[in-house]
């Protein structure tokens, strides 16, 4: 079969570049650089995951809101180390028509303070909490670095949750709910990834603590599809976000976030796709099922029909089918297919018609198998789960690994992927080792776990382990 | 029953302005004017329109798409009646970080700029057309005139499809395709509306003619919902929109757009709702039937279980339910369903159970009945259907009412709503009418039907009518 240019096991950077437009995904050659357009099936595929975060919003009672694009320079400055975080990559509006405008406005990059000096309003009693909201928008960062599809962008399509709570507690209550979100979601996406806790340096602008979801890419690094935040009363204070308690004082709400971007879709296609292109998720493929006719000079009708009727009885199992009846060969529409990742390929001819069966081939493995024409839906249902199962199952071995837990920068030296070591708590030491492996720190382990070794730079006792790796 | 603070029929624009808040639609204390946030009983409302657009575009072929907010002025610039019509009403990006940026970029207020430097790399051959795109987006214009939610805004809640064709008669067969479209999405709405084939000055900046959708509001106002725009290649030829025939010339495209807004909501809010708040269709209610369990001590359990085996039923059917358990008297209730529009209330009490019936409310007319418990699934559907037609139908004699075709400036005189006159085809005519009634062109009807009589201003035989009235 032909295949990319560039093969996933040679240059996956390259692979991943090339596939992107190949697959129908993206076009990068908008004229602002980091800035692509959505083409159809990127469109389409990426509504598909909205539409699985949707699912778990509305399973946690979470109300969905849209707030303003644009954010007063004077809402945006109100939070210290926000402010710090973030001032030199937001974009700035200055100008309406031909008029300066009197105060600056900026795009969010992330939408607490446009959020909050509403919810301040919003909030008046312990009644009105939690308050659970979120939004699925664009979202602008002022990149530097070098741009990439889906993973480094300037103009982000991005979910954020945003939760009011009575108190500290019932806010790690939200944190607990969110991971086990998270778990469901990624579930259906086949993509096995860990939370790390954010070291200090690198947590959120604002928050108290951040909770990462990374995931490891082919390529050795990984990727950071997610955060999950506490902020304690670090927002509600500067942002007056209070209500009244049942005893009739005045608290300040304790408030979380989590957030996600299209850096699912990025993880998608490098985990799970090959040399032949995409490689789709059942949940989430725009088109499931492809059907291919193999046409016989004389047999058109019967085959067509065959393909029809089955067309039919997916549809109404809420199978996203496709009868592909252009005029060119299998080979090409296999090839074309491929690309796309579309789990599953039927094909229907009229000497497997006469023994009433079909050809399935499934697109993660390239397994062939006969299926009798009554089984037919039904053995599609059960090949999509057992191939959302191996695609979990391949990116678990691929993400076990490369995963190593050293105790010694002997041991780490030369290592790919993930590198745990030992921590004694000292920043200068975790920048010391990231020195060392050319790398980032990734964070502690959420599941913390004791280490009774001790620290690989300053030999002092470590309490905890220290994830390391390099990263998108 | 208690009402709004101001009565529809005594002030509607004040009314309008005060339901959108009261009904928990927006809030309009966002820090920037004519940027409001949408709160999550008027998010999923609009999410019901867009929906039903996406069906639309879905059953004619449309691709969705998703293309950059921002757009660099260059590209803005290459169609010189666009940028007249469009360059007084754009917010500019000037700088990113602490850098002021190379070349400045706008929000753009549509998207023919930013889509159509892709669509001339995108198109090549015939083969590659028709292409059908739309997108669901936020946009923005810089508006001066007094800001009203849905109604003039600076964040638009946008819809706009983008079609690229052979020949101007192909571009034609799309223009009646979008009529079709826009009559089976309004049935669905209860609007009835009006096309209009807007005068010459005051087309869309760069079409060659412009039908607009415009639908009467309760203040005698018109209100423009939509529009659809035949291009010919005035885009395509600036633009390098080409494609070679099949006899190997190359030729510019014709290209057609098709844009709504959240104005769609603006309409159903005014033209549905009453002195008691809103009144939603069945087809874009967030909840399409609210069920009440009227408590009698003792017999909590028989009515709750009733409510909830009614609340499953109707979720098998796809009906958009909710049971209302609140701590509160059934009269609150009635008062903040009523407020927000639910089109059908049923009431469960142990009385009516005992008797195997429940109590059935319609909120447009307030009618009230006995329904039996095993027929209510099928009542609930029926009564949608007529509470359609209903409030099509008081829709449409509201408008029928206030249409007026007249030949003289004094018959005009003093009449509210849309006025029909005799049109000589003289823009200084028209404009002289639009003083004369305070009012504005909003242009002939598309069925044109001769007209033979002469022009009010100028006394020279008028071949066509022209329609005048106040617009929003």
């Amino acid at each position: 079969m032909p295949e990319t240019k560039v093969k996933k096991t040679q240059d996956f950077n390259e692979w991943y570049n090339e596939i992107v437009e190949l697959a129908d995904l993206c076009d990068k050659r908008y004229p602002i650089k980091g800035m692509n357009v959505w083409r159809p099936y990127g469109w389409k595929l990426m509504s598909h995951i909205d539409q699985l975060i949707r699912d778990e919003m509305i399973k946690t009672d979470h109300q969905e809101v849209c707030f303003p694009l644009c954010i007063p320079e004077s809402s945006f400055k109100k939070e210290e180390e926000h402010i710090k975080g973030f001032g030199n990559e937001v974009y700035w509006i200055t100008h309406a028509g031909l008029n300066k405008l009197e105060e600056k406005w900026l795009l969010r990059p992330t939408s607490e303070t446009a959020m909050y000096p509403m919810f301040s309003l919003w909030i008046r009693s312990h009644a009105d909490l939690p308050l659970k909201t979120y939004q699925i928008v664009n979202t602008f960062r002022y990149e530097t670095k070098q741009t990439r599809a889906f993973i480094r962008v300037r103009e982000i399509h991005f979910f954020e949750a945003h939760t009011c709570h009575v108190d500290f507690e019932d806010a790690e209550k939200q944190i607990t709910e969110d991971k086990e979100i998270a778990k469901r979601l990624f579930d259906d996406l086949c993509l096995p990834f860990i939370f790390c806790k954010r070291p200090e340096w690198d947590k959120f602008a604002g928050a108290f603590y951040t909770i990462s979801i990374d995931v490891l890419m082919p390529s050795g690094k990984t990727l950071q599809l997610g955060s999950i935040h506490q902020y304690q009363d670090n927002f509600s204070k500067p942002y007056n976000i209070n209500y009244e308690a049942e005893d009739g004082t005045h608290k300040p709400c304790h408030q979380t976030t989590y957030g996600m971007s299209e850096r699912i879709l990025g993880a998608l296609i490098g985990i799970h796709g090959d040399n032949k292109g995409l490689v789709m998720p059942p949940m989430v493929a725009p088109i499931q099922i492809v059907i291919i006719p193999i046409i016989f000079k004389g047999k058109e009708k019967i085959v067509f029909d065959a393909c029809d009727s089955l067309y039919k009885k997916l549809k109404k199992e809420n199978i996203r089918a496709h009868v592909d009846k252009r005029d060119t060969t299998p080979g090409n529409k296999y090839y074309d297919w491929e690309l796309k990742g579309v789990p599953v390929r039927i094909e229907i001819g009229p000497r497997d018609l006469e023994k009433k069966q079909v050809v399935l081939v499934r697109r993660d493995n390239g397994e062939k198998k006969f299926v009798s024409q009554n089984d037919t839906v039904k053995t599609i249902i059960d090949e999509f789960d057992m191939i959302s199962k191996d695609l979990f199952s391949a990116a678990k071995k691929l993400l076990d690994e490369n995963t190593h837990r050293v105790k010694t920068m002997e041991e780490a030296e030369g290592l790919k992927g993930i590198i745990e070591l030992p921590w004694c708590g000292n920043e200068d030491c975790a920048l010391e080792i990231e020195n060392i492996l050319d790398g980032n720190t990734l964070g502690e382990p959420i599941k913390k776990g004791e280490c009774k070794d001790s620290c690989p730079v300053c030999s002092k006792p470590a309490g905890t382990w220290m994830r390391y790796a390099k990263t998108y």
